[in-house]
């Protein structure tokens, strides 16, 4: 079980890859280990590494190598993402996708084969490094092809599928023992609007476990309200999802990222430990990795509001009582948290599309208020009557919605 | 009268700033010293000068300084462009004004306050160095309110209007004895297109003088024909334009760029020898400075075929005939060249649109038959009968179109 943060520069946010400070990333690890964390997920931009399409830049790639280095002396595990791609509401593409040279990122041949080249780079330069014990095609880099962004670049379902698959053949070329784990990542749009060309089978089935992002300052804030306690439920539901969309039951499930928004999550620590004691126990669970280490600092405008207090230590290097949280859980999960296998398991009824297994649909608060009785799974209607399906998923007992 | 060149890095183009090597600018600016250029046009670029909107990086100024520096050292002097903002075909756009944080550039008083900010410090970073000649607050800025570029940010003429007189009084904030020439700059919509919100009364009331963007690879080659011979007047004809626009005839020009387009120019060296022969003589010209010092490496991908070998340098560093061409001119220069008054004039009738002075109407073919028998100025129609603006401009024998 890994257990670790989403690293966030205390000083300058990412802009801090500009002008790379060993010695203020050491010191911000520092402040990571204390906290009990066991790895970090890290974010180069993209515009950073590949300026032009053919161009990555040497020096680029080393500020990756810099900072995984430093995370491996500190003994902490590093996850590189690779195309940022999105990051926390902020969008970060090179001068030859945009504007006037625009060009969909998804779709033409020589964009997503030069995307392919900058993940291989990355993938091949950190081969020797044993502390990277993951990689990521991207922060949610579906969120490109979103409806609702102002610019997206469209892709189908298919073309999506494509576009991941290739791409973590990309990650893998540095990877040939197969010792890391390679995945791709994705907003929640990809199990909740069913226009999302990320679709939960390729969830479910690109990449060696799969990640989910939890955040409730959407839709489960909205349906809920804000600072509701049934929030803390939110993680634990989308890993049961994922779970469940799975042909393989026992495909491990990744919380990739949970962050306590505010004002929706309310009190942050108390939020913190009632979302992961919801969901450490769960026995699909791969890890967690906290939304972040390093609050935002005021002085760099243009945020949404919620962005800037997200995280676990505040902008003088101070731990905030959400980080003291988070470490007391680091140390439970260091004594052993034993599992408790989803034996019982409310059924999705067959045809049930995306939209519906949203929060403010009945499934999602059938099963919240199953769940605040104890543990409780999800499975398909078209599976429920698959004993060996349900055997391997250790479900002995099927709730009816 | 200045002679320079648009200084574009052999290696790397523009893309150079992200590594800046000073032994290889200071190689490319000894090259650009052996041409005889007395200036360069510098173009940092705003993404790396200012990723966040408060964030305004000390290394990038310092960059800016280096270049500054290696040129004054040289005897080069200097013109640095703030906001680039577009170059070549591509833009660069921090990510706080694009994609998902999409802001207009020109009208939003934060985004609009942020990049006085950055010019304000640009400006004193170099107030204390006496190579710096001028400032432009960027290269052809309007580019982004284009009715062609499909992500335009609009603006109208006035709010143009606005954000150049401010941005201007920013440069200036760096120069208190205004030593320096300090301008914006424009592509040709400003004199041809009647929705171009750069207006011909913005090009020629604000900054010191008023600055032309040459390009035949557009209008004039269509009409003309590629590599048709005429084509070498059209800097001329741009020149006289900014000098008939301006209610003050003595205003100056200054030919900002030129270049050599292939195939529309024709044969490199020949097109320059003739369009500078055509210009140099006009006593309007503040001065020359050519597109551009180094030809972009093929290695580099996704520019317009035409971009490529606009250098008077190759990507070896070897100097090209029309570089040798270039050399040439500007010995004649050092020697002198007598002024030529424009004593002859083509009355532009009143009315007539900017549409309607560009290349493909009747009033440019006219000038150029005109200005194939010997130099010969514009003046507009509401000013031919005014004797004191006749006298002042020097024109003596008006030409009825």
């Amino acid at each position: 079980m890994r257990y670790g943060v989403n690293y966030v520069p205390r000083r300058g946010w990412f802009h801090a890859w500009h002008d790379l400070d060993p010695a203020e990333i050491a010191e911000d690890l520092d402040a990571v280990v204390a906290l009990g964390a066991d790895h970090v997920r890290i974010f180069p931009l993209w515009p950073l590494l590949q300026p032009a399409r053919t161009l990555i830049r040497p020096r680029a790639v080393q500020d990756v190598l810099t900072v995984v280095d430093l995370a491996g002396e500190r003994g902490l595990g590093v996850v590189v993402d690779g195309l940022q791609g999105h990051l926390s509401g902020f969008d970060f593409l090179p001068t030859w996708v945009t504007q006037w040279r625009r060009r969909n990122i998804f779709t033409e041949p020589d964009v997503v084969e030069a995307q392919r080249q900058l993940l291989t780079t990355l993938a091949e330069a950190v081969s020797d490094r044993p502390a990277v014990i993951g990689m990521t095609v991207g922060n949610e880099t579906g969120q490109f092809a979103g409806e609702w962004h102002p610019e997206r670049y469209p892709a189908t379902p298919a073309q999506m599928g494509e576009w991941l698959t290739g791409h973590l053949v990309a990650l893998r070329s540095g990877d040939p023992g197969l010792q890391r784990v390679t995945v791709h990542s994705f907003d929640d749009d990809a199990w909740f609007a069913d226009s999302c060309p990320v679709r939960p089978d390729h969830a479910t089935a690109l990449g060696d476990v799969t990640t989910v992002h939890s955040w409730v300052f959407g839709r489960a804030a909205a349906t809920l309200g804000e600072a509701h306690p049934d929030l803390a439920y939110f993680a634990d539901y989308l890993v049961q999802l994922a779970v469940a969309w799975s042909p393989d039951p026992n495909r491990k499930v990744w919380l990739q990222e949970i962050g306590a928004p505010q004002p929706s999550a309310g009190e942050p620590a108390d939020f913190l430990r009632r979302s992961l004691d919801a969901v450490l126990d769960n026995p699909a669970l791969w890890g967690v990795t906290w939304w972040c280490s390093h609050d935002v600092s005021p002085d760099l405008p243009d945020f949404r509001p919620l962005e800037y207090t997200l995280g676990l230590i505040d902008t003088e290097g101070v731990t905030k009582p959400i980080g003291e949280a988070f470490a007391e859980v680091g140390a439970r999960i260091r004594e052993g948290i034993e599992p408790r296998p989803r034996t019982r398991a409310l059924v999705i009824p067959t045809g049930t599309t995306r939209q519906e297994m949203a929060p403010g649909g009945t499934l999602f608060a059938r099963w919240v208020s199953e769940r605040k009785e104890g543990p409780i799974g999800l499975v398909m209607g078209d599976r429920a009557g698959d004993a060996t399906y349900l055997v391997t998923a250790g479900v002995t007992d099927l709730v009816e919605v």
